[in-house]
């Protein structure tokens, strides 16, 4: 997961990374100057107030000065390089530097020849590791498994455009690092089966077989914004076989939750009353997302040395 | 006035809390820290550089983290309501959330269900308390009655689209609970007999009959990106009318005073000698505004107990 | 070059102003808290946010709170003057205003009326004095000349767009006060031999015939967004004639530095290969702009009493 100072995937093959993070994020012990003096910068490529945000909040919680580079008017309408942009960043001193680009492989190629920390905050429909170490917390408070993060027996269906979706593959790759059994669901385009394959992941076609047997499901955004509908036949009727509605709802186990990474298109992808439910972690999720970055962040520094 | 730990309106049937406020914000021995350790969202879904600025600057003097919630790219330009913006903001864990937005009743609909304080920063045509308490600090400072801020025997004319304005529904509740004597001035259909009588103050349709009578003229800004033309007849010569032109406010009062809340059309609504001249408040009323939101922020959190 | 606590042009004609600035962002010997308490507001009616974002690392690392008044959605666009809008900003009770206008003289009109202190960053074509500042800093640095600022015997060519360049008419008074000998290189409606004249510096239509004399190279971006081809007859070839290509580079002196004051356009007016060369001041003239930023702003606090 990490790559010296640079956290750019959830790839984590033994999950100690993973599992020493998590464990950092629930205790919540963070010294309230541990990135004092120290410069972060949010750089967003692509819009995202919400995990910005979040980014910002715990920069500024552990004592960092958080300034936000943002896209719109910035030199990058002025016709300069992503790198370019970076090096600038860089340049001006800043410790770490949190970057969302809509391109797969971004965070990477500006790691590689980084003087600083760089943070992964989504690059293209490739990673968004900090989402989903934010949901596994999230998960694992929930369901009891906070103690050694050892989710095996667990079953999870990450419902929706999964291939369009760094928040699927995100997720896909943590929770197998932790043991649970992940389903990828949705209409066959959204759900190939060579995803499934790349992932080590089940694949499924039919929400209502599945929905039963979750211990979570975790439902994906529908991305209208970037055209989602593209990858269905026109007039097909993805509510009716992969919105999780309140019926369906009434048909998971027991205990089982309900996550989405928002926004929300209520109505949509999810109904309002299963979002608003018993189930739902939804809330919880976006407050585990401010640990994590802090967690993150400060495990970032760290590695700085 | 205060709902609980939220502020969003002006109504204070005795006025207490009115000029407990006022009197906060007159003298001005807040502690640098009062607000260490918290973090204030603004959350602007209507553009207002100005007021989202006073309160960045009133938190962060009060010591909290300021950060801001742009509606611009964020979550709501993705499909996301009001509400679930909100409530992730909420989650997030700010102690304070000041919102504007385009919808009367806005900010009363977040607080009926917020874990945090809500402040209104303006919400559609209804309400903007905080402009009001800084109106009034400004005037009762520049009049004399910051002494137990009493307003009786004050004739004060709102001036403009009062029917479209929060300001002037704020202010006009506002200076009625300190005891002045208010008048709605505009065209008929800027200020109809039924707004009055809703708010309880004297309507007019004749500047010039006014004008020598007010102890304090509030010009409303033209509001020309919204269409203010909308509600006259084509044609309508406005300024012959109702501008505070040079020649209007030399019939003024001796003492009387001269205010608006910005921005403004100069040679619009109201003629730059008379914004410059030595009657205007209109500097005051931007330096109270940031005193009126530091005692608005402590307030909040002190009621947040 | 400083007029009271205001900073807006590089003019200084026994340069003494100049070398003390240069000395104390070199020595980088700051305070942490010399602003603390002050609060910074960077006004930007035009975008830039490598230059916002150098202003407001350097308040921050001072200890200052530095709030961004952003001109888009801002009363600007709702009509306000810029005077009026400025006032605003100072009524709230900024110490000091960073402003960039694209009106020549903007920041002179704000000064001359302001009881805070104003710093231009970028007026017009006219003068962008903490560019030059940043840009000597570099240069002296990286040529050995930081004992005394004397860059006497020193050749310096600008090349590229001059005529509608704030960057070069401020880099060509700030050489020339500290010794440089300038030439402006150009085509001949971007280096009109009046330019030279009211500068006092040389001019040349030839990079060709300066490229191996130059001790250092600062090459304009042509600002495409801006129009820039349209001093330049149709089909006019700029990169043939003064682009920095790598062969030119190649012809350059031993020792002889390349400058470009960001953001670039890769392969229009200078090459990546001499971008990214050993000659090039490139990053280190972004690390210096945040060191002269800090100098120029705690110098202006101190000169605001």
């Amino acid at each position: 997961m990490w790559d010296g100072p640079h956290l750019l995937t959830t790839h984590d093959p033994d999950g100690d990374e993973v599992r020493a993070l998590l464990e950092r994020a629930r205790e919540e012990s963070f010294e309230p100057d541990a990135l004092a003096g120290r410069a972060v910068a949010t750089v967003f490529f692509e819009d995202s107030t919400r995990t910005r945000v979040s980014f910002s909040l715990a920069g500024q919680r552990l004592g960092a000065r958080v300034v936000d580079w943002s896209s719109r008017g910035s030199s990058i309408s002025k016709g300069e390089t992503m790198t370019d942009t970076f090096w600038t960043i860089e340049s001006m001193g800043f410790d770490i530097v949190v970057v969302r680009h809509g391109e797969s492989g971004a965070a990477r190629l500006l790691a590689d020849h980084a003087h600083c920390a760089v943070i992964n905050a989504g690059d293209g429909t490739h990673q968004h590791p900090t989402q989903a170490l934010t949901d596994a917390l999230a998960l694992g408070e929930a369901l009891g498994r906070e103690q050694g993060w050892d989710f095996s027996g667990l079953r999870v269906a990450i419902v929706g455009d999964c291939v369009s979706s760094r928040v699927a593959r995100s997720n896909a790759g943590l929770l197998g690092v932790l043991g649970a059994a992940v389903t990828l669901v949705g209409p066959e385009p959204m759900a190939p089966a060579a995803l499934g394959e790349a992932l080590g992941c089940a694949v499924s076609h039919d929400l209502d077989a599945e929905i039963g047997r979750a211990d979570a499901v975790m439902t994906l955004r529908m991305q209208l914004e970037r055209g989602a509908g593209t990858l269905l036949p026109e007039g097909y009727d993805y509510r009716a076989g992969f919105a999780l509605t309140r019926e369906r709802a009434e048909r998971m186990k027991p205990g089982a939750v309900v996550m989405h990474p928002g926004p929300m298109n209520r109505g949509v992808e999810i109904d309002g009353a299963v979002a608003d439910g018993p189930r739902s972690l939804i809330r919880k999720q976006v407050a585990a997302g401010v640990r994590v970055r802090m967690a993150v962040l400060e495990e970032a520094m760290r590695r700085s040395g």
